[in-house]
């Protein structure tokens, strides 16, 4: 079997065979066939695509390329999730402990934020003492004890992604729906989950910018997650406007707090609802409105707080932080951006203010730049409010004093404010099972 | 500049600018943007193509990649010629001393063969004492003297094309025409001659297999050649058979040789006027009528065999061989392959049979393999021939005695003989100027 044939087969047009894609994972992995024969082979898949059989036997091969986390002992009651990635997303923080209030097992892996997006440990890490990196064993005694564990990625999972993806990153093959969904349903699988909700993101915040586009994605990772015995729901989520009121990793941790607490009711509340009782609902087996009702209940009786707790405290975070948010350091600077004109907000540049953020500190350009955890914004009128000149948009924090002009001036320049009120925008366009 | 967008806005189907490409070439050339990055464009450019302008630029900018032959001592005069490559193609032995009897200047840098197809430089080194490296300086003034040399590139003539095409032919980013063109023209511009005549071949024995292909590419080249101030004219020749009756190195040059002496009128004779008049109208701006005259009285006067013999002789070679052709040594071992029915031939796998005089030693399969000049295949019958059972259809020569079974099996295996005279095949299928 020769790489060059693999590689002008697809380029004709033709499907691969389960041996020639794991020919390909197996030698790209080991380092046998070369960058530029890979690069030539995704910019081919780019322009040719890939039948279900391809992706999911790509995504399988890839899954197998490195460790496997067994978690068959939790039968099929364990869950995950994965977002594909937006602004103000802390769901992973409200989600898994209603689900594992329930009964669910969450034996979960959380990545690092890069760029205009967060990431789930980084908000974790801005709880005094939390662990992030927890041994295998300890890991998994933890989910059996407690229903929850939320870890840093560790260990050598999906090296073919890894490789895969940065180059596709220099070579302009990111954007492939088959490729897509086979890095994140490789990850999804050799993680080990039996239930898997995935929220994808649409929208000026979201890679994928369209509900057209989102669609085609989630419709491929939930067929590609099934044909691998994986149950699958992917739900559409608004990302045109950056998700609650808080952007920061401190600051998320006090809105997902709230959330919890039951203090706050918004479009947040809502999408962890429906992310939440999907999951539910596939690991029980239950009716959409059953589940409803049981994230519902785990949110509005205090028992998905009460389980953060548990599992923040399990892993040595300080829960005197969740019970009072006034403990978190603030950042030593803060203004606020006042409104220069009176109207509507129409529209939010999602990833703009995520960019504002970083600038702020909150996030990362680089993956080796260090994150200031208080540092953020806190968002006063949101897309549809109607603001008058002069009244405060947002909050700024930062420790960074130099960078606070410049942010407000690029959070003004993230808003379109015009004399009507905006068309009323779906928060949930669609639910994919 | 980032060699990132350049892909992306190539694979989203956009025409690249004049500083975008010149950015790509120089930094590949230089070793600044790796291998992964080319391969993709190349991709990227297999399915989205190139306009005129696009590979105009970049078929100079391959050219200036390296040394550029200055041919300007010789005004409009100079003359070269290309051929896409074929079986038994010894034109360049026979058209270039035609062109130079006639007052153009030869200054022609010729390659060496690989797999099932021969080369200029292989062939005038079976013909003892020919010096095919000379000094830069030595080669213009013996076209100064006498019209015509050719040499072996020597140099560092386009180094882009030599690293492109290196990676295009492990990356199947080779059958793309915006690519071959570049890489053809760039080395015919980097050799500087004003008038230029492209022999492509069209068939079983080319890389272009059908007419329609074949006239594609030379549209192409023919453009694009203009474009870059060059006169141009493009020959598609039928390949469906090999050309004349002698494949082997010694062995095409007596052919030629027999040509030039006016002994051998054929499908060789009359491929050969049609290049070399179209070569001489473009140089004296003749009709195509009196171009034409000029190239056959050249050939029936011995102009164009004296002209032979002093360029020969003026680069070492023993002429004697020319006069005698006897001289040339014979291999060791030869053997007639017989038809085994009656019939017509009806068709011949021209590239097959290049493949049997390579297993016979008469060319290489690899680019450090060794040649035997005297090896070879003699036609006796090609297409269109009445054959009858045991009749003779080739002889076969070469020094590996072991050899001998296998290629005359595998000769017969790339006949077609059957009942019916097939349909008479054009020699020339079209003149693209």
């Amino acid at each position: 079997m020769r790489m060059y044939d693999i590689i002008e087969k697809k380029r004709d047009g033709c499907a691969l065979s389960d041996e020639e894609i794991r020919f390909f994972i197996d030698g790209y992995t080991n380092g046998v066939i070369p960058d530029y024969q890979a690069s030539a082979l995704c910019m081919a898949i780019f322009f040719r695509g890939m039948t279900d059989r391809e992706i999911s036997v790509l995504t399988d091969a890839m899954a197998r390329s490195g460790d496997m986390i067994d978690l068959s002992r939790f039968g099929t009651l364990s869950a995950d999730k994965h977002s594909t990635g937006g602004v103000g997303d802390k769901t992973s923080l409200i989600v898994m402990p209603i689900v594992a209030a329930l009964g669910a097992k969450v034996a979960k892996m959380t990545g690092r934020g890069l760029g205009h997006t967060g990431g789930t440990v980084d908000k974790l890490e801005s709880i005094p003492g939390y662990q992030i990196a927890l041994e295998s064993e300890r890991f998994l005694s933890q989910v059996e004890e407690i229903g929850i564990s939320l870890v840093g990625q560790s260990g050598n999972l999906t090296p073919a992604d890894k490789k895969l993806y940065a180059l596709r990153d220099v070579t302009a093959t990111v954007n492939s729906i088959p490729l897509i969904t086979s890095s994140i349903m490789s990850k999804k699988l050799a993680a080990g989950a039996k239930n898997i909700v995935l929220d994808v993101k649409v929208g000026s915040g979201a890679f994928m910018k369209t509900p057209e586009d989102g669609k085609a994605l989630a419709e491929k990772m939930v067929s590609i997650g099934k044909l691998c015995g994986r149950n699958m729901t992917a739900v559409l989520t608004n990302m045109d406007v950056p998700l609650g009121h808080n952007i920061g990793n401190a600051l998320e941790v006090q809105e997902a707090v709230a959330v919890l607490k039951g203090e706050s009711r918004g479009d947040l509340r809502e999408v962890c609802v429906v992310l939440a009782s999907n999951l539910i609902r596939m690991v029980f087996d239950l009716t959409a409105e059953e589940a409803q009702r049981r994230a519902v209940d785990a949110l509005d009786s205090g028992a998905a707080f009460a389980k953060m707790k548990e599992w923040i405290g399990a892993q040595g975070g300080d829960i005197r932080y969740l019970d009072d948010p006034f403990l978190f350091p603030t950042a030593a600077f803060s203004d606020t951006v006042k409104s220069p004109v009176s109207g509507y907000i129409q529209k939010m540049d999602a990833e703009r203010i995520g960019t504002v953020s970083v600038m702020l500190g909150a996030g990362r350009e680089t993956k080796d730049a260090t994150i200031d955890y208080s540092a953020g914004i806190i968002l006063r009128k949101k897309v549809g409010e109607r603001v008058e000149a002069g009244e405060i948009l947002c909050t700024l924090y930062t420790n960074r004093e130099a960078a606070l002009a410049d942010a407000a001036e690029h959070y003004l320049a993230a808003l379109t404010i015009g004399d009507t009120a905006p068309e009323a925008q779906p928060l949930i366009y669609e639910i994919v099972r």
